[in-house]
């Protein structure tokens, strides 16, 4: 498989803390996007932190998605990252986001294994921020 | 626990086919980067694909670190996650590039689940790199 890989690093917002907080309900989700995005799930692991927050983690055959939350702040760190072309990561964070009722995203996006002629591999980052209208279930 | 989390987005080059191609190897030299650094061990995964590469994740109580890897390459896409003050994940990225014998790292590191006035979250990056010297064990 092809070295290129994307990452997105996302601080999630304003999320949903019975969500955020339940580790079912974001194994549910995750899986969920998983498929929709194109990848194929390897394994998966979801560890439910006392008194609260959650850490989770799906391996697909393209790479990894994690989360790890804070429900008393409506925060979730959350990490998707594919490599190759069949996979669309975008497609599941911004499903992700959706599930987790987030109001606001900063979010870096790393195109990773980028390598040199003489043999190093280097990242690039683009980083962005979006504010997310829940209301009618669409962006803002 | 606090938001605040320090993520190391590693791309090690000139890595040790032999060692990133081996999934029982990397599982050894993770536990023990998790031990050095203080973190605590929750769940480990490790999968091997065919013909070559292994993915790799192990959940800590702190986050978590993963690893995927094209041992044709001697490139390994590597991450450590810690939130917290207890564990340390630049000793743990500093063993694992020793244990793989990787002769140049681009790393970023991204200071994540900064809390802003308005409940939203950011993180911060710094990126950087390093040609390592592995003839005497020690970094160049």
């Amino acid at each position: 498989m092809d070295t290129i890989g994307h990452h997105y690093v996302v601080e999630a917002a304003g999320c949903d803390p019975e969500i955020i907080g339940n580790a079912d309900k974001i194994r549910e989700i995750f899986l969920e996007a998983a498929k929709i995005s194109n990848m194929e799930v390897k394994a998966s692991y979801f560890f439910k932190f006392s008194p609260t927050g959650v850490s989770g983690v799906v391996i697909v055959a393209e790479s990894h998605i994690s989360v790890h939350t804070w429900p008393e702040k409506g925060y979730a760190a959350l990490d998707v990252y594919t490599c190759g072309e069949k996979a669309d990561p975008e497609k599941a964070v911004d499903y992700i986001l959706e599930k987790f009722k987030a109001q606001y995203a900063h979010v870096s996006e790393l195109k990773r294994g980028i390598e040199e002629d003489d043999s190093t591999f280097t990242h690039t980052i683009l980083t962005w921020e979006e504010k997310l209208d829940r209301r009618n279930g669409k962006k803002a």
